[in-house]
């Protein structure tokens, strides 16, 4: 028996998320489905670093699954992708140590959230980005940023519908940086509560546009209310950038 | 009466072309669909620059219709988006001579054919970029590029299954531009033929892969035989750029 870590890539675009679901194409779906195929109709899981939401892409999500197949790394990155749709593709496979785990062994992660800050939308990049056609404070969105860096409670930066208990997690770094036309928010941290990111991306829009100081950040995080926050961001705009197992990576 | 001149951009992915055709999505379709809406049920024609086949994109296809609907600029640009699919953005709408035709009066066009000069595919760029794992020699492409610029009988670079009599046209500027990881090729000319830019791009990448000899263009031209030029491009790659029917523009 081997453990496979595998590194894959999608477009969220058309997809209800990672999660398998009983309607709705999903990414674990159709990479179950892949895998299933390779194993004579046998059902094989895969866990993955954690789950992404309807229309949230990846650059780098991480999945793990055993097989008793024994194919060289290489062989497993083609056979499985000779098997995936065109917008999911496995990027890098490796044989781990069975004790390796994709969701409890993680370190930090890292998301990228785009912004288009044009007037008009730009039609090739309508799938991966949020239009803002806005003016935005960027003087204003860096100075609430600071605000969230480092270890707090992100309470008001959770979904309500959420199991988890213990909302405290550390914002290792939360850079907004202006790319030719397009606004990203790169977030590194240890660990992101349930839409975290596109909450605050939602929140600094609002403090980019003057629907709230700067300042406020500060109070919203006190309330521990996920009403005190902004909207939810969409998930078109945002990638699981990098999932980081090992402090040496 | 009015004539519209309206500039819409597309994402040619889900589209089998511009042309309208019984069976499969087109551009045209979806665009006389929301003008039937707008005008009780009535069909409406609509007359692009040209066609655009499956999978091409435009950021700037040009098209007219004519119509009795007393409606300013802006109305019909909010209106008519509000009916189309997200696919398809009209950018501009203005109302035009009576005498003014979207294909006949066309003075140049400008196209553009993305490649990605990565190892690997990059999931966000697949549907817009033609993927090239392989070392391309950049001067042999650029030797070969100069012998298409000017006016030449195109037959060679133009797809068997055609109208057109009259083969010759005059190529104004084919440039090949290095963009961070993308090879961008950009054609100018006073008219196209059928699948034209496609053929070209298709050979000077036989070039710059070593095919070929840059000098081969020269006779390729000289021979007027589709046979004797290098494969189609990808349809995905390409982008309708600009359409210009004033010398002034």
């Amino acid at each position: 028996m081997w453990r496979l870590k595998c590194e894959v890539a999608y477009d969220g675009t058309e997809f209800s998320g990672w999660q398998i679901q009983p309607n709705g194409r999903t990414v674990q779906g159709v990479i179950e489905a892949a895998l299933q195929n390779m194993h004579k109709g046998r059902q094989v899981r895969v866990s993955a670093s954690g789950r992404t939401d309807a229309g949230v892409h990846a650059r780098g999500q991480i999945f793990h699954f055993d097989s008793e197949l024994n194919i060289p790394e290489e062989g497993w990155l083609k056979a499985l992708n000779a098997l995936l749709p065109g917008d999911t593709v496995i990027q890098k496979v490796q044989k781990v140590d069975s004790a390796f785990h994709a969701r409890f062994d993680v370190v930090k992660k890292e998301y990228r959230y785009r912004v288009l800050y044009t007037r008009d939308i730009d039609i090739f990049r309508q799938r991966y980005t949020h239009h803002i056609p806005y003016e935005l404070n960027q003087a204003g969105m860096a100075e609430a940023a600071e605000v969230l860096v480092g270890e707090h409670d992100f309470s008001s930066f959770c979904a309500a519908n959420t199991d988890v208990k213990n909302k405290i997690r550390t914002l290792e770094n939360l850079n907004i940086i202006h790319k030719g036309d397009e606004i990203v928010f790169r977030l590194v941290g240890n660990g992101f509560l349930y839409q975290m990111v596109r909450i605050i991306v939602g929140t600094l829009i609002e403090v980019g546009r003057g629907k709230r100081p700067a300042k406020d950040v500060s109070r919203i995080l006190a309330e521990k209310d996920r009403t005190q926050a902004g909207p939810t961001a969409p998930g078109k705009g945002l990638v699981l950038w990098k999932v980081t197992y090992d402090s040496r990576d």
